[in-house]
C-alpha cells in the first residue's frame, strides 16, 4: 500500500451505497486502513457518511471516528446507539477515549463511562481531569512497565503479554516500589540483553521525562529536542501515570506553528475553518476593533497635512502606495523574524545583526522599487518633484519596515511575550504612520521652500 | 534528565574554558544529551563554541554538528583537521553524514568519502545523488532487513546484531530474493512470535512504503495518515532502498508549514533569519515590485475620483481607514481558509458554505467596526454624512475582504495551485481597490445627488 489515489474508493463507496451491496461494502472497508475510510467518510455527504459508518467493525469504528473531522465525529456518534456506542469506546485507547468522552454531552458521557470495563473506565476518568493541552490531556494510560529488579525474561514477557491491546510499544518503563520512574529501556536494547540480566542494569537512568502539568508545546520541544517517540509522564511526586507517544506530538507541532500565524494575523487560536458564523464573528471582532484605532491613529497624521493635500491632491492618489509598500516589506521582515525564533534559529544574541540586516534590506528595496515608483508615477501624470518625493519617502518607509518590522518581535521576545502575537498591528502601524509622514511631510517641506 | 535550564550550564561552560579546567569540562560536557550542547555552541561565542567543540569525544561531536546552526557547523567543521573530521563523519548515520558532506567544499568532500569505512562510503555516495527534499533525500541506509524464509530465532538474532551500530530500530523490513519489499515486522510482534515462526507468516503483507522520488511533504503526510514511526523507502523496481524515521519527518512538517505562511508572506521559501542581507534583498525584491504594480492599480481608482477629494479633502483623510481595515479583515479569513486546507479540514466540497459564512463575517464585523468608524469620525470633525459614508463602505469592504479572502484560495486550490501561495496579494489588490472605490465611489454619488 502507497498513498491511495482517493477517488478510486470513494467513487466505489458512493455506489455499493446506491445499490446497498452489503456484501462489496464489508470486503471494499476491511481492505482499507481506518485512516483512508475516515478520509472517504469526510468527502462523502452526511447520509453517505452514516450509512457507511454503519458497516464498520467495532474495532475500525474507533479507529474511524479518531480520522474524521469533529462535526461529522458527533454526527457519527449521534447515529448509532448507546450500546454501539459503548462498544466502540471500549476498543479506543484511553487517551482517545477520553478526548471522545469529553465531546458528548454529560448524560451520554456517564452512560458510556459505566458501560465500558471497570479498569478503563477509571483510568480514562483519572484522565478526563487535565487540561487538553497540557501532559496530563495528551498522555495514554497504557504502558508496559516493569519493577526494578526484574529480569530481562519477565520483562519480554510483561511486553508480550501487554502488546496484545496496546499498540506502538517502543519503551518499557522501569519503577521502584513507590511506582516512581527510575529508568526507560527501549526493546531493541531488550533484545540485546541476555534473559538473566536484571533490567535496572540495562535501563537508561535518568530519563528523560516530563510532568503531568507541562503544556503541549513544551512536550512537543522535548520530543524534538532529544527525537524520542515516546515519553513517560510523571506527577508531583515522580509516580508514572502515562506516557505520550509521538503520533499525537506530531499534530501538536503543527497546530503550534499554525498558532503563531494566527497570532499575526489577529486570531483567537481557537477558531477553525467549519466553526458556525456566529462563533468567528466575535473571535474576530476584538482585533478588528484595535486596528480601527491605529488606522484612526495613521488617518491623523493624514489630517495634520490637510492644508497640504490641498493644494494637490496627487498626493492623496500616491500616498496609499507608499505605506502600503511599507506594510508589505514588513510583513516580510515580520515573517523571517517570527520563524527565525520559533525554530531556535534566531536567538537575542544576534539581534542587533538582525536589525542591522532588516534595516540593510529596506534601504536596498525601498532604492530599487522607489526609483521604479517615480517612473511609474512619471507616466501617471505625476510631477517630476512629487515622483522625487515618492522615492524618498519610499526608501525611507522601507527602512522603518525593516527596523519596525525585526524590532518589535525581538523586544517582545526579550520581555518574555509571545514575538508572534500583535506583531503585524504594531509594525504596520509604524508603516502607515511613518509612510504618511514622511510623504506628506516631505511634500510640506519641499511646499514651503518652494520647490513645489 | 527532564528539561534543563540553559542559563545554568551555558555559564558553566564559560567559566570552565575561562580557566581552562580540561578535567571540569569534559566531565560537564560528559554528562549533558548532545542536543543540549548543541544549543549550548549556538549561545556561546564563536571562539568560545570552537574552543568547547575540541573537548567532545567523536561521537558526541557528531551528535552535536546535528545540533548547531549551518552557520555555526561551518565553523566548527573548519576549526578541526581534517582526520578529526573523517573520525566525525564515520560516526553520523548515513542520512545525516550525507547531509554533512554535502555541504563541504569539493576537495574535503571527496577526502571525507575517501577517509571513512568503504562500506559507508559508498552508502554515503549513493544517497548523495537523491535531491535534498525527497524521500531519497531524507532515507538512511541503515536498517534491519531479512529475507522472507528467516524465522523469527535468525530475526531476533539480526536485530541484534544490527542494533549495536543502529538507533531506533523499530521496525524489520522483509525482503524477497530480489531484495523488493514484501512486508514489515514491528520490534514488539516480533517477541510476540515463537522462535520458530517464519517471518512472512507474522509480516505485514503491503507494508506502507514510498518511492525514492516522492517529495518530503508527500512522505510527512504518509507518516501522519498511518501514524508511523518509521518508513521503508524503494526504489522503481520495488527494491528495498533506505528507511526514514519520524525524528527527520517532524522537521519536514514543520518546515512545511513555515513555508505555506512564507508564500502568503511573498517570501522565497528558502530564506533563512541568518541569510546575509545581500541574498534576502534579491529574494524579497520580486513580490515587492508586484506589489508595486498592484499598488498603483488602486493608485489608479483614487486618481478617478481625484475631482471629489479636491472639494472635500476629509474623504483622503479617511479613505486609508476603509482600505485598511478590508486588508486586515481579509488577512484574517485567508489564515483561516489556509490553515484549513493544509490540514484537510476543509475540501472543495464545502467551499460554498465557506464563502457564505465568510461574507457573514463580513457583514457583520463591518456593521460593527463601521458603526464605531462613524463615532470616531464624528469626534474626528468629520460631518455627519461623511460619517454615513464611512459606515456603508466599511461594510461593504468588508464583505469583498471575507468573499475574496476565502474564494481566492479555494479557487487556487480548485486549480490545483497552492492556495497560500499569493493569495495575499490578490487580495489585498482586492481589498484596497473596494475599499477606495466604494467609498469615493459613492462619496461622488452623495455630492451629484447634492448629500454633500
Amino acid at each position: 500500500m502507497t498513498v491511495k489515489v482517493k477517488t478510486d474508493y470513494i467513487e466505489e463507496i458512493k455506489t455499493l451505497l446506491e445499490r446497498h451491496n452489503e456484501a462489496g461494502l464489508n470486503h471494499l472497508l476491511s481492505e482499507l486502513h481506518a485512516s483512508d475510510i475516515g478520509r472517504a467518510l469526510n468527502e462523502l455527504t452526511e447520509e453517505e457518511a452514516t450509512q457507511a459508518f454503519k458497516y464498520l467493525e467495532p474495532e475500525t469504528a474507533s479507529e474511524v471516528l479518531l480520522e474524521v473531522d469533529e462535526r461529522l465525529r458527533k454526527l457519527l456518534i449521534s447515529s448509532i446507539t448507546s450500546e454501539e456506542l459503548i462498544e466502540v469506546v471500549q476498543e479506543l485507547e484511553t487517551d482517545d477515549a477520553a478526548d471522545v468522552i469529553s465531546e458528548l454531552p454529560l448524560e451520554d458521557a456517564k452512560q458510556v463511562l459505566e458501560g465500558i470495563d471497570r479498569q478503563e473506565s477509571i483510568e480514562v476518568q483519572k484522565l478526563l481531569v487535565y487540561p487538553e493541552d497540557t501532559a496530563g490531556g495528551k498522555m495514554q494510560a497504557e504502558l508496559v512497565s516493569v519493577s526494578e529488579n526484574s529480569t530481562v525474561e519477565e520483562t519480554i514477557e510483561e511486553v508480550r503479554r501487554k502488546s496484545r491491546d496496546i499498540e506502538n510499544i517502543s519503551n518499557v518503563f522501569v519503577v521502584d516500589s513507590a511506582q516512581r520512574l527510575t529508568g526507560t529501556v527501549g526493546l531493541d536494547k531488550l533484545i540485546l540483553a541476555g534473559p538473566k540480566t536484571l533490567i535496572k542494569d540495562i535501563a537508561e537512568k535518568e530519563p528523560v521525562k516530563v510532568y503531568t502539568d507541562l503544556d503541549q508545546e513544551e512536550v512537543a520541544k522535548v520530543f524534538q529536542r532529544y527525537d524520542l517517540v515516546a515519553i513517560p509522564v510523571v506527577d508531583k511526586e515522580d509516580r508514572l501515570v502515562g506516557r505520550i507517544t509521538i503520533d499525537d506530538i506530531v499534530d501538536v507541532l503543527e497546530e503550534e506553528i499554525f498558532e503563531d500565524f494566527y497570532k499575526m494575523a489577529g486570531l483567537n487560536v481557537e477558531e477553525r475553518v467549519m466553526d458556525p458564523a456566529s462563533r468567528s464573528i466575535w473571535m474576530r471582532a476584538p482585533w478588528l476593533f484595535v486596528n480601527l484605532g491605529t488606522a484612526f491613529l495613521a488617518a491623523s497624521v493624514v489630517r495634520f497635512f490637510q492644508g497640504t493635500i490641498e493644494q494637490l491632491v496627487i498626493l492623496a492618489v500616491l500616498m496609499p502606495i507608499v505605506a502600503g509598500m511599507g506594510g508589505n516589506a514588513a510583513t516580510q521582515a515580520i515573517t523571517v523574524v517570527v520563524r527565525g525564533l520559533a525554530l531556535g534559529e534566531l536567538s537575542l544574541k544576534n539581534a542587533r545583526w538582525v536589525l542591522y540586516k532588516e534595516a540593510t534590506i529596506g534601504l536596498a528595496n525601498g532604492l530599487m522599487t522607489g526609483a521604479a515608483a517615480t517612473v511609474i508615477a512619471y507616466i501617471f501624470g505625476a510631477p517630476p518633484i512629487v515622483g522625487l518625493l515618492l522615492f524618498l519617502a519610499m526608501t525611507c518607509n522601507l527602512v522603518i519596515a525593516g527596523l519596525s518590522g525585526s524590532l518589535i518581535p525581538l523586544v517582545l521576545k526579550w520581555f518574555k511575550v509571545d514575538p508572534a502575537i500583535s506583531s503585524s498591528i504594531f509594525v504596520t502601524t509604524c508603516t502607515d504612520v511613518g509612510g504618511f509622514f514622511t510623504f506628506l511631510g516631505l511634500a510640506t517641506v519641499f511646499m514651503k521652500m518652494g520647490l513645489i
